[in-house]
């Protein structure tokens, strides 16, 4: 048995524990992790195939059918060929009566009336067309069943991690020595961009986000984009929030550059940034805290230094197949860590008119705190 | 009355006449066209605020109140300042319950078990969290609605459509210049969003498409990335697909550029299919065909010269604020074209060990037939 057939077996076990009929795997991670299927990258606006709120995997107790719209077939079938849970690939062609074929295979399945797990991020087009057509037909989030399966990674899970921290941290060098003053955070960005691809990467894991701050630069830290205009200048930082996909597994990382030496204030927050992370990790052992109680620890340091309304996020977020997944280092999650849940740890410290300072890791909880997989520097960055 | 203003009267009147309680706006083209607010870029992997499923307004008969998770709370403030329609701005901060928010505001507006409008694409889990809550309350597309008014722009939306098509014409122009041979796809598509930000656009309105195909390089037309490692050699063409977006309107275009001097049958299948693309705008005349029509009389010249099956995709699809909206060129679309439609017209021939030729514009739809709004040259492009 491989990783998908242990998982989908452990998956189905529980779908039948829930009463769950079937699953509609929509392209998502949760598609990825069960079925080995990979999603292709979105659309920035939005894109329309004939049949796409039926586009997934239609997942019973026995049987795995994908349902793909003649676009997106040629892609399934190139990776469905060496997956024998995969029992069916069918195709639907433009003009095709798609509620028609839903009905059919809701009729063959069983599946009106009941329940039926579903990404939480489907079309809400899938739900409303197979009410249409099964009325009284609920949905429940595959997340219930596969988001604790994902948060503890096994020991390949483990090395496709590293390996993505680790292009990260060579990508991030790359770009280091590229800055230059006079750059726009576009400039930055497109810097970012390149080296991702120059790198052998899938490319950005979410919006590469570029935010220079400081003495004259103070708008909002996101618009449409996450770069904009604003360019580097002396007493200004640099805020890098960018992260790839390798294999299918992603990183978010973030370091903060200061465009001519710091001053006092500036070094403070610097290193209260630094502790804060420190703090976090260190306390981050596995069966030993809450998600929000490692969020509440790394506070601490910055709050009694003044800034805790300067910290306005929480600490961070599991991460995986996806950039953000449960659970997450924030109020209200009192998820208890395990060893091998993979989380960013990500404090920092936004002060309008001077600076918006931040580090971001991705590290692995362990019997003793958590370790990180990025290994670029955490000493004050100057250019 | 501005535009949104006048739209949104329209469609609560419609919404009145549906016997919608409300509609929930989530991120989408539909909420950009209704109330002038506008979407972030979608991440690449999936992201997660708490409170997601109830991001976006809540448009009732007479109130417009915009839930927004405290991650996204500045970047719709910002947006809202300017906007009377909108009554409300609810921040929704980590730790809230989600929930109990969602039953006060349904309580509220006495939504329970009513029909609530809702965009296609928006989260699967908008539904079920809802229904949750608020048992036996159904949703039907807000596409019903808007698609039609979408559909018909007005003066001021074609000059924008016209914008972006002629920067992305400008883009193509400086593309062209930095070919050679020995770039892969992937240094194509790096040249191609760079060029976008260059030109002070908000970048790709869809995943950039770059496929060299030739011989030695037949690969499927698409992966996770639409750009690969294939180089630009003698003998094979450079197909590109892509837009931008530029003040919140999009462009989607195509062009296939020879490496070397094409032989008798490859101008062959360049002119057959200009043929078909200018065959099928002369037939898009307002009143006089439908959208399948057009397909079908596009076809026709390509099917007659035996490259039929090798047209294997719909003629094109209607474009404005996505870059795929109603309706399509394509079978089983009966709508009949109407002035000022504007769609993309993009045939192409795909021939294995040998080519894939297409061309692509956006094109509006008049009483004499379409006329394009990107003015790329059509003739035969060589490097």
């Amino acid at each position: 048995m491989n990783r998908f057939e242990r998982r989908l077996q452990q998956f189905r076990e529980q779908m039948d524990a829930k009463g769950w009929a079937a699953t509609f795997l929509a392209p998502s991670g949760d598609m990825e992790y069960l079925i080995g299927v990979r999603r292709q990258r979105p659309n920035a606006t939005k894109s329309h195939m004939h049949g796409d709120w039926l586009y997934g995997a239609i997942l019973t107790p026995t049987e795995c059918v994908f349902v793909a719209p003649y676009l997106a077939h040629h892609f399934i079938v190139d990776q469905t060929k060496d997956k024998p849970w995969i029992t069916e690939v069918i195709k639907v062609d433009d003009g095709e009566d798609v509620p028609a074929l839903a009905r059919q295979l809701i009729a063959k399945y069983n599946l009106a009336g009941q329940i039926i797990g579903i990404p939480r991020e489907a079309l809400a087009s899938t739900i409303y067309e197979i009410q249409k057509v099964a009325p009284g037909t609920t949905f429940e989030s595959t997340g219930d069943i596969v988001a604790p399966m994902r948060a503890i990674k096994d020991a390949e899970e483990i090395e496709l991690m590293r390996k993505a921290a680790l292009v990260t941290d060579a990508i991030f060098a790359d770009v280091f020595k590229a800055l230059k003053y006079g750059m726009t955070e576009t400039d930055v960005m497109m810097e970012v961009e390149h080296q991702m691809l120059k790198h052998g990467t899938e490319g950005s894991s979410f919006v590469t986000g570029i935010m220079i701050k400081g003495p004259g630069a103070n708008g909002a830290l996101e618009g449409v984009a996450r770069a904009g205009q604003t360019e580097m200048q002396p007493g200004r930082v640099v805020a890098f929030d960018f992260g790839v996909v390798l294999d299918g597994y992603v990183n978010d990382f973030g370091r903060t550059v200061h465009c001519g030496e710091p001053d006092a204030e500036l070094r403070r927050i610097h290193d209260l940034v630094m502790a804060a992370q420190a703090n976090g990790m260190a306390a981050m052992k596995a069966g030993q805290i809450t998600a929000e109680g490692a969020n509440a620890t790394a506070r601490q340091v910055i709050e009694e230094a003044g800034y805790g309304p300067n910290f306005f996020h929480r600490l961070g977020h599991g991460i995986g197949i996806d950039v953000h997944e449960p659970p997450f280092l924030s109020k209200g999650d009192t998820t208890v860590l395990q060893a091998n849940m993979c989380f960013t740890v990500e404090p920092s410290i936004w002060v309008p008119e001077r600076c918006f300072t931040r580090v971001e890791d991705v590290v692995v909880v362990g019997p003793n705190g958590a370790t990180s997989l990025n290994q670029t520097t955490r000493e004050i960055l100057v250019i």
